[in-house]
């Protein structure tokens, strides 16, 4: 039996009850190491033990791929992928751009998802065949947008640091030929390109877990999301997400030449 | 007779009437032209007629300077600064950390001033003495962070693009010495700084409209905010706005070299 949208929301509600208490709390945050500086809050943990409790509760013979706790059963027919903070920069600066990230994988695949912004009270979810908004403003389907051309498409990346060597001078390729761009939305860019507000985002460097929650939010509202090189995108790495599949191609081929 | 908390409330819902409606609408944008991408919406223009109709009707004697229609005595004592939707290019791409700015100069210097985000319903206000935020979370005095080291900072700015030649020199090597730096909050990020969420934000290329709202809401809360050189910051152009006066010190001889 697949979880309902009542059970997503159990999740997201769990998560925040630990995330945003601590959001603008002035919690001191610790340096996980490597190259980029990467806080990892309490909150961050403490809404995966949350989450991960309740999937276990309700789906005992289920996998969990999380980012603060490790994972278990990766080989089961269905694996959960959570994000319990994407944006921990976004986070500790007070900008309410930052997400809870849940998915659910099907033999790989990813099928349901959903993308929540606590402070905001906006909650993106794909419930298996469409694509849903709640939050100011009240509820709708989703729809990305019907841009089909690099020229006229409003662009995000988290940030054009990520990106080295060739990679940057294909992305700096595809950022010009942008109508627009922005850096620094991190998980939000996705979400507003479900909700048809921008056309396009550009990634790299991305964990499973970065993807997992927002890949079914945004093919179930009629965008593509796949890895540079058009394969599927449930493993993260480098990423493509566009409104339409015209300009997905525009861009893949950019991005791969 | 200075205006109160509450008049300023009338000019930011006035706005708000004319600016949130058409976020996230799906609304067409026009080019004004110039270097980068600045579109202006309908909302902008509204929002600012909505306000000076305000003004003109309360404080006859009193000038004002808009993004969108111009100005009217400007040589008067008590002159009113204002930018409608502050951050276009966030507003189109529905991102909620645009906003409405309204500051009060008297003889050249704001005094009063307000940044208003209607999406997430959070005001920061300075009466002139003291700043204020409402929101989420409900109401409290803001205070500035309380770092002294570009080290240890949190620092914003809204574009790098927008710096060239040595300027650009200069701000990298302040991003670079920075704990962690963001990109594209526009007027957020010093309202962020009030709240003591960030520590510092440099940028460029600012208006007056861009910094009157925001600069009684950063010196009430207990920062500093002046031009690259130490000077006033009334007029725009190159701006440091830092939590401490010695953050401020040390980015400023920096910015100065």
């Amino acid at each position: 039996m697949l979880p309902d949208r009542a059970f997503f929301d159990r999740l997201a509600d769990a998560a925040k009850a630990e995330t945003l208490p601590r959001f603008r709390s002035g919690l001191d945050v610790t340096d996980k190491g490597g190259q980029y500086y990467d806080p990892v809050t309490e909150g961050d943990q403490a809404a995966e033990a949350a989450i991960c409790a309740l999937i276990e509760a309700h789906f005992p013979d289920h996998g969990i791929l999380g980012e603060e706790h490790g994972s278990k059963g990766l080989d089961r027919d269905y694996v959960w992928v959570i994000d319990p903070i994407d944006g921990t920069r976004a986070f500790i600066s007070g900008v309410p751009v930052w997400g809870t990230l849940i998915g659910l994988y099907h033999k790989g695949r990813a099928i349901m998802g959903l993308i929540d912004q606590p402070f905001t009270g906006e909650r993106y979810f794909a419930d298996g065949t469409k694509s849903t908004y709640r939050g100011p403003g009240g509820e709708r389907i989703l729809k990305t947008s019907g841009c089909k051309e690099l020229a006229k498409a409003k662009m995000f990346t988290t940030s054009p640091h990520l990106f080295e060597g060739q990679d940057e001078v294909r992305y700096r390729t595809v950022e010009k030929a942008s109508r627009l761009f922005r850096y620094g939305t991190d998980c939000y860019a996705y979400a507003l390109l479900a909700a048809g507000h921008v056309d396009l985002v550009v990634e790299c460097a991305l964990k499973p877990y970065d993807v997992g929650g927002i890949i079914p939010v945004i093919e179930q509202a009629g965008g593509v999301m796949t890895s540079w090189d058009g394969g599927r995108p449930e493993m993260g790495g480098y990423i493509i997400a566009a409104a339409t599949p015209e300009l997905h191609a525009e861009v893949s081929a950019i991005l791969r030449s």
